[in-house]
């Protein structure tokens, strides 16, 4: 079983990388690989033979957050404990984790790192009092866990030859299962699990076919998942506190995952295009094409062009080349800036107006230049749409977003946004908007049959998070 | 100056990169810079900054070909002649190398690798025989050359302050030039030359963007010029014989060049937007939506879409994270293959009719995994239509194209090209409506007035070489 | 403060390295870098720049053991306690180390590594019942350690600006204290207090000329030292067992020091020579010339040559660029083995009788090559006398020892080990004359008045840990 | 066969290394690997394996000179000509190489690198004019290069099948013949010529022992040797102008050459040694001890204590954990030098009267730490007596000598050495003792009968370069 975080975070920084096997016979023995830099820097082939030993794996990959960037924070953690080893990967950030290391430092127990992984390993370590030495009660323990630190996190964690996935009681970050399939089945029609070869647990459901694997079902929020060689099974749900509704986070859909990906049902893809189309319907304006940031506000461009009848049409190709390029000697290219992403297919619009598409404005330091690569480059009007609403408050679980200082929504040149960055009008998105073409299908969906298996186990109010756009956090913080 | 392969290549697998710089002052002191591996790993920040004595260099990137690959045959090649060093930057190869290498060893020249580059300077480097010793004539001998070697080569030779530009009298090889402008006048409207900062020479105009240049010219076939400080002048043309046409590669403007790209006056992007829409008119098909290959097809599959009035709905993402991935640790993830590239959006296009379009088939064993997928995903019925026709023959200048028997025209397969990738149907492009689509504009410009400065010196027909396509090569091959 | 295993140990195949540095100021920011390999790999002078926040921090070197070779297990480990972040380096290996993982894991805590570091750093955080939540007393905690465990360790604890310095109370592993004097003063004349610029201390003595710092003293069994800025203070001296004399390594004597260290206020060098005439006593023997297994028998052979009056001669040179060469393309170089790391002065022997020294004799595939060699360059005969005994059982104090079955004293072989190995004769140094070798000049210095400062502290017998030599170990071990 | 440097070299700061390979077979398929840094960091046991492709190959190592340090320098050099590959590895310098360029050049030939071997490679594949292009009459274009340039040069030349030894007429540089024997014969007693395995040339016949070879012979001056699988054949002896002694560099004895390695019929060692005993003779000095810089002096120190009747005592240690330390993060430690690299036995010599032999004083910046080292550390008195002559004059011969103005035999120091470097006393051994005690043994030999094989050949008057010394070079030099 693999634990994969986006591909798509991999791409805006990735930082570390693990592996944690174990053999699935004894409570000693895993096999651990881990370290900084890209997936494929860290693991040679060498070092994955090492690693396989049986099927059963857990990994983790982790893109730059402010946290601290050192190996000791690399996942998944691995400790050992009365009962053997344990190996914990996790996504997200518990909202107490100051008041957890206080009281477990005060236990006695001293922290090696900085991380919420080696906190919840701790915890889970730690001996209830009800538990004999020799049978080790891993779901009370997980329970345990989950009644110190409501969100955010999901996670993995392996013992001997099981796993446990556990998404919070909120379902703040993504979690979901997929079924190894025969390699010439993948689309899975007409399968049953007979032909199951074995489960894989990921963030997004887009590493699934990569691996050859096919979706299976999400993981439920304060579900607690046993995922053995040949079984998934549900061992409990913890739930949230009556009335509180649930807050997967709605920059995963709008940013951060894949548009391949699949949440509560629904295509990310899907989500942004009906994005795109309310954008048009709240934002029309007269021009004389649609287009696009290339390539992650592609599908909110598509609708756009569809729902107002424009001509969608390329006007920037992405420069593939770029990396992390130092080949900056000196003032002129520092300057560019920009201009190195894009390339500019100035005859598809000189003379023209452009609205052009962007999936978000934060620091309102990108927008800019290819606004004036545009007009510089014959554009007649540039009308700037953004398919999500402005990012005003920092995240607490798990995303790292600029200071409030940076983030452009918060500083004075937001009151002539347009005027700055260049734009003959620039609009975002509304949060009303956003939250519906989030929310349309999936209530469409419950509202229909239960064509989805785990539907039944569903409980409580379904809500996102959308407390970088609006200050409302879904629980209380503490420092 | 910067000689740049186009950032399009160095995705293919880039080999050997190379920088030579003089100081402009002496002919004995360049400084050199060449290694293995990207641009990115052959350069550090330091080695440029020994690099920089001046504004004056060269460089040199190369992609993996047939050739040996040893750092040996890495550009810019640099030799010290009796009048002091020069270097060597081309792209090409030359058809007669082999007569040439003959001809220079009976000298009693020995030739330490096998690259044309070598040669060419070695050629440059002999002494003709009415030079005296202390005046160089590097012009009559840059003609020398020319009059030894017909096609195909675009070259930069540098010698203490002055770089030749030169381009074969077939003008095969691609070459031009650019004009750095001051920052924040990229476009350089109303420029007039008291503005210039600087020369470039490019494979490929795209490069001039992200450096800050704009497109001035190409270098135009058997054009040898000379570009100083300030001053970029043409010192001569030489003639193709009586009759021949000019033979620019049109798999350029098929594969090879970034869409931003321009030669002979238009877009690469609009020539390959053209071929969409003519193979719209050649070979249209009854479908409920048109698709692309991301993201080389695109603009052949919205040229189709247009055309046949089909709306273009995306049914690929790419999986970005994929590079060099040794991660196969099994025959499951081999026989995955292609989806490890590709994310699959299935809630666009299940239960539809889709015609997908890619720019070309060489191997055929790219496209039936992604047909398979669609199928498996949903799609009713998939259409391939290839935005160029079946390449069949080698390419003896400069172009790595697989053995013949490699290509799948030439295999028996060809004649149930459909039933062999799984296809509903697959049509390629003809080679006339490609010829059609790269000329119509040309000779739509050649027929209005001369808006294009370097008119005056194009002399003799315009072609293009389709040898691959078709097997007649423009010059007689030698061995 | 600089905490540096010998530098012997580096050769011998060093492993993984580590600093933690404190400003002195804060407790809880220290600067951590740790990595895999050689010193000079793991520390660029970038991390060392990062490193330098004050005058304060400890370090650690390790050498290849039997344990797991993993990043975890590098050290100075530190952890987060109620009252900040503690470091500690620590050498030696703990006896009753399994008992003590089992309390701490049964108290909850979770151990993320298998070294035993961590578990003194665990236990160092362990609340003591008595203190408060604010006033740590680190030292109860240390002696509260010490008292748990009985041998071998020496550490080192950083907390905020002080740096604690503990030996266990048998003294098995060695610890001494340098002290840093202006440069151009190295050897210490005259010095004062007032002129002493900071304080060092590390496993050997040797490190400290490197560093510009002098010899000051050793830390004794049982101390526990406060280092400052500007003081060194005994705290506490932790007794051993009523009767129970002190048990220094005496292998270090033999074979792990530098032979400028100084331990028990002798010289290495000079113990290695008098155990060199100590076996020409034991086993002279009629020969031409007395030479040595460079290089580090050759104190023992100039002993040997000044006792027996035979002139001490030259056989073999170090092949210095031997490195751990994996150029052993063929059987033949196998083969070839040790020929590769000396080269033979023929000259210097041929057709005499050779009295060959070397320092010991563990496996016993070394010494057999080269007889081999010398005897093939002409030499009439080649005695071979081992300046130590024979090693018999394992080490569990920290000491890499072959298994039982790989020594060669406890192999058949060993009945005739002259003929095994293929020298005419070959004699051991007897244990009394190695134990009489060492101690000889300890007894004299503590018979004379009172040169050392240490000295009033000194309490209890003075005896070696000879384990590996006869099998009886200073404490009872655990498991 | 194999070309190795002196292993000795390699410590000295190698820079590059390289082998080239061929099959025996094709005139045309040589493998080549080269790179710059150590043996160990250019191969790879991949890089190796790829080599392998039969018995045959050269190689090179080159350690830092003033020459530029570029791949391009790279030896073996390996050029195509008119009847296949040639591969050249040289050791030397020619003493008319800038007229040779000229030359060169002048013929139309471009000269890609700085380096003689280029040059040496180029005019072996100049075409003489009597030579048919069917049938290369090597032996003729090798005289042809050696009626060019008297010296220096020892070089390996490989074409197909065969590999040709050449050293120049005044046999500056070494180079020996080795035999390859059956493993477990390596001493050669009683052999006969069909137990050959091959044959192996070098700079130093120390190499041998290490691949398994023992010492054949030297290349005498001017020899042409052919070398094939199974014979070594005497083609050519190029003989000096009459009355020129041969000029074998005395700088080899003195500082370069392992000890081991055996030069015109005697061991370095010694040589060295009976540069002590001399040094014994012309400088003796009242005194308790006398000890050595190690380790390259030890032979000339036990050959000095031996003659004066004083014992031989160690007073240093080296501290082989030096290599090249960046470490130096403040003023101290760069003040401290010396002290990093040596340890010191103070019990050694404490009150003593210390004589110091070195091998040589070439800057002076090396001896005065450790003199003041050893005074700090209680010696009584230091004499530094100097096992060879004062260096004055840059060598044009391929040996890397500091400018006349770093030499301290050329700075007004040199009038107060002692004083200067703090000694009491500094004697160096005079030019004629230094030749004598080289000479002695050979012309012993001369006189004896004829155990050297190869003594038929051996033409002309023996002599020594010692240029360096005296100012007076073998050759004209030419510019």
């Amino acid at each position: 079983m693999i634990w994969k975080a986006s591909d798509w975070e991999m791409v805006l920084g990735q930082e570390s990388a693990g592996i944690v096997t174990s053999d699935g016979e004894s409570a000693h023995s895993f096999k651990v690989h881990k370290g900084m830099g890209l997936v494929n820097h860290v693991f040679s082939e060498d070092s994955l033979k090492k690693l396989y030993v049986s099927n059963l794996g857990i990994g983790h990959t982790r893109y730059s957050t402010s946290g601290v960037s050192v190996l000791d924070n690399c996942q998944p953690f691995v400790v050992e404990t009365l009962h053997g080893k344990i190996a914990v990967a996790h996504n997200g950030e518990l909202t107490n984790a100051m008041r957890l290391r206080r009281k477990l430092m005060r236990h006695g127990v001293g922290l090696s790192t900085s991380s919420d992984s080696e906190l919840i390993t701790q915890l889970l370590a730690f001996t209830p009092p009800l538990e004999q030495d020799d049978t080790p009660d891993w779901v009370a323990r997980i329970k345990n866990l989950m009644n110190e630190t409501p969100t955010s996190y999901s996670l993995l964690m392996m013992h001997k030859d099981i796993i446990y996935a556990v998404r919070d009681p909120y379902g703040n970050r993504p979690l979901c299962i997929g079924r190894l399939v025969p390699v010439g089945d993948i689309s899975g029609k007409g399968k049953n699990n007979a032909e199951t070869e074995g489960w894989v647990v990921s963030s997004e459901s887009c590493s699934f076919l990569s691996i050859g694997a096919e979706y299976y079902r999400e993981v439920m929020p304060g579900e607690i998942v046993k995922i053995s060689r040949y079984d998934v099974q549900t061992l409990d749900i913890v739930p949230r506190p009556e009335g509180d509704p649930s807050a997967f986070c709605i920059f995963e859909y709008v940013y951060f995952a894949r548009p391949d990906s699949i949440f509560e049902g629904q295509m990310v893809y899907s989500v942004r295009r009906r994005c795109g189309q309310q954008l048009a319907i709240e934002a029309p304006v007269e021009a004389d094409l649609v287009s696009t940031v290339p390539e992650s506000a592609t599908p909110a461009a598509l609708g756009y062009a569809q729902k107002c009848g424009l001509p969608y049409i390329e006007v920037l190709c992405k420069n593939r080349y770029v990396g992390r390029t130092f080949i900056q000697p000196n003032m002129r290219l520092r300057q560019l800036g920009v201009a190195k992403k894009f390339g500019v297919l100035s005859d598809n619009f000189r003379g023209k107006r452009v609205v052009l598409i962007d999936d978000s404005i934060v620091r309102g330091n990108t927008i800019s230049p290819i606004i004036k690569l545009l007009r510089e480059s014959g554009a007649k009007e540039v009308h700037i749409r953004v398919a999500s609403p402005p990012i005003k408050f920092p995240c607490y679980m798990g995303i790292n977003i600029p200071t409030k200082e940076e983030l452009i929504a918060n500083r004075p040149e937001f009151q002539d946004l347009a005027g700055y960055i260049g734009a003959d009008s620039v609009v975002y998105l509304s949060v009303e908007g956003l939250v519906s073409s989030v929310q349309e299908s999936i209530k469409a969906r419950q509202d229909s049959e239960n064509h989805l298996k785990t539907n039944k186990f569903r409980t409580g109010k379904i809500g996102h998070c959308i407390a970088c756009l609006v200050g409302e956090y879904p629980v209380e913080l503490e420092w």
